[in-house]
């Protein structure tokens, strides 16, 4: 399998909506720029930011196509696939492939509860049909299922085409032990915006967050202060960020990544229903923070 | 809203598929059949046990217009909606008024999770879209989202199509809290096999399950033996079943009725991937309940 | 092992302080003759709402002494024994047996969390100590310890002294998977208040409460409705006493249950600091529920 | 209030027992010169791994005593206490001051869950009856209460002996958040041994740990190369030790540590009853674990 050769920042775009609810795909091309410009090292489309399980096939497939064509290999690109499935997902791998993309960000979802075996059996089967490299994701908050290490590392082991994990549960103890199973051979990625210091201090390979839409460079800072073993700089740029971290975590990426971006002048929609907008107070809250950012 | 003046047993049939792993609707007549002659007092397709969730939007609707056809106005027939997108629960209820549906069985889904405000707003927009009775179905388990019981009332006062409500929590003390904040005007049905006794006897409007499919009409007979106060004979018919109650709600009711269906000698197919089949040794385990039953 | 021979309500005395802090036996006695003129088959002193656990040793012998001496053979009497060490608990078998208990409710606790096989040794240490038969008592919320029902059988099985099981976690299925794993032969009662209807209904043997301190001979009624198969009764008898029962569940017994004694006139002291009294808005809305019983 | 200035490494002996399971005094001290030799900053003794709550109130002030004795002066000394009511608190805070310590690790005990109102009042009449700086220790998972963010701060800032403290849920988040909410005002100590690494690298004031009894200086070793921002080196001793520190965290802190001092020859005798030894395979398991270490 092709290596990504990844580290540090992987940026998440929303998806824009125009004033009738339909995708915005000018508005798609300035959000990637912007995520360029924030140094990200790599690109994620289609992810939970991105409102992937929201979205009409023919959607999905136009924010991919679009985005691919617009990031043109200045980073690489991967998109997020979250499907009930396996058979839907495999068929949006192959069109995934097709239109260019360079790996598959891949989570299981579950209506009936799924056992090991059957999460097992389902990563062997998309990895079978895969060329592309998967970034293998467990964030049991939205998914409802919960990966714990020694089955992530029992996929990773078996499934050739499954070569990094984002790890989501904002549990820091993950990381140590899918390190001490793996003997350090798994990179593995933040997935928990709200504890980047700590899993990237503690050998993390990355972090992939929505962030960089609404605050720039300042991601990529915290990576670059930590590999270079800044910690008192690491600090002073976590802790400013920390309560616009703490407040996306809490309050859902979709709804509050876009009213930052409303804050900030930019009008891409709201999240499809039956999400709903923050709130006046939330708002007022957002702001307030956003303003102690500058 | 039309009274569906249902009480009693509300049967739900799996979703049966050929060799090739097509939808069989001539299998689904025949399951249908079998369930109305087990003296359910109603049917409700495509719930969690009719694989809604795994289905293809034209097979939903197959799986619909042959069960209205099937049934015939004998009993009176809901059918299961479990979508992410508002807008997609609204089509489907369109497409079910269409076809000669009674009611509606909608639970809201959750990639993100909702807040109370997005979960009523959800039940207003639907409520508004319906001209046939809504059964609100709280089932965390499968949906990622509770409904608290003050939640479940305030919908119901204020979404007039919702008119039913199916309780899937486990916890026999949200039945108690239901008829307290609503004075006992709430008609509340189990849909906690394994607590289906406590529910009945506690004043639960009716049991909805999957368990006919495989024990006929034990079911029915549980209901009735509290009807007529007989706690005696109603242990007697729980206790019984209760070993195959508590084997479905633990192993998953779409492998677990599939597969006792296959040991009684029908083979309608397994569940979807990733789902697997049971194991060799879950089937020994159901096999031997099953013995014990006849 | 002697049989206690037991089935019915199990009352529970709070203990009653003077004005300064200090044990009013006087006032136990009061309690005591109470509680026994509801119809109480048996009475447990110093459970849960005695404030066992907030007692010094002597004041724990006091309280034994005089309720031994009050009730005098009429129904008989267990204590509770709820101690972190092993050695201890059997120091208060000891001094229990020799005062003329009848049997004793034991209850693990944990600083440290226990394995089961430390709780099965535990049990088994105990009852080599005993000549009086032992209630299991499971009550995660108060002990942090969960017996689940295979272990509760098998201490059942490998301790003899252990004749009874008070189940407090307010799961139903509790009861079914003893009795399933047991072949009925478990005599479980209720110890979870609001469940109370469900538990008797689906074939517990009695219910432990301090509920008639406050609403007399209700639960015993409530016994008897259920006995005689009278589910209409029975219903009526437990929606009516349901609010009181899930406000003191709630609230916390010690604390609700000597309110409600204040609001009847009855002046038994405050629970031990870091417990405080309920808040005047707890106690009007008591107050409430109160006035609605009678 | 004295200001300790404390940080680093606060070590925590365990409770040492001759052959008879009587207190061992002379082993005491012994461990008590092995913890001073790590380079810890502080010690404290009667607690969590000490077995404070599975000690007579006598053997308790002889390991205090004697604790005090031995270390004279050369580093601060605090004393662990954990009690079910405020009066008893209270009175071994008293014993402890005349005794000479230099402050106290306080944490609140649950039997009846404690209301956030219960708890402030808890430290604010501690707070009152003491001389000595507080250590405010939340452990949910031994003592049945978790003090979220928001109260710890409230205690803080009302309680003016509470000056530190020790967080031991394991939620790195916590510390973020109690940062935040006190605008870096509070010393925070991680008491979750598994996640030092994280703890420190985002802020933590130093490490509560009972791991310097068997691995000597490496927690110091780890503190200093955090200090010196060299994260290379932290990760380097954070992977090294951190099997071992799973382990003590997952397997209990007394039969642990006390299992490891055996393995190095040292035999203070084992947990109380009803804790039980460690099995043979986990001593194994521990065994192979700790010659990784040398």
């Amino acid at each position: 399998m092709t290596d990504l050769n990844l580290k540090g920042i992987i940026a998440y775009p929303i998806t824009p909506y125009s004033k009738n609810g339909e995708l915005d795909l000018n508005a798609l091309k300035e959000i990637i720029e912007k995520l360029i410009a924030t140094e990200a090292n790599a690109i994620t489309v289609l992810g939970s930011a991105g409102e992937s399980a929201y979205l009409e096939v023919d959607e999905w497939q136009q924010v991919l196509a679009t985005s691919i064509q617009t990031i043109n290999k200045r980073v690489p690109i991967l998109c997020g696939i979250a499907e009930l499935k396996t058979s839907t997902v495999i068929e949006k791998i192959n069109i995934a492939e097709k239109l260019g993309v360079d790996g598959h960000m891949i989570i299981p979802l579950s209506y009936w509860k799924l056992s090991d075996a059957e999460i097992l059996n389902f990563y062997q089967e998309v990895s079978k049909n895969c060329t592309k490299p998967i970034m293998l994701y467990n964030n049991p908050a939205t998914s409802g299922i919960d990966m714990k290490p020694e089955l992530i590392v029992e996929i990773f082991n078996k499934c050739k085409a499954v070569t990094i994990v984002k790890e989501s549960t904002g549990d820091i103890n993950r990381l140590h032990k899918i390190r001490e199973l793996s003997n350090n051979s798994i990179p593995v990625y933040c997935g928990s915006n709200s504890i980047a210091l700590e899993f990237l201090s503690a050998g993390g390979k990355g972090w992939c967050s929505a962030a960089p839409n609404i605050i720039g460079d300042l991601p990529s800072k915290l990576f670059k202060a930590i590999e270079s073993q800044n910690l008192d700089l690491s600090k002073e740029i976590f802790y400013k960020i920390y309560p616009f971290l703490d407040f996306i975590v809490k309050g859902g990426l979709v709804k509050t990544v876009k009213a930052a971006y409303q804050i900030q002048g930019k009008n891409y929609g709201e999240g499809r229903k039956p999400l709903l907008p923050l709130s006046k107070d939330e708002k007022n809250k957002l702001g307030k923070i956003l303003v102690k950012l500058q």
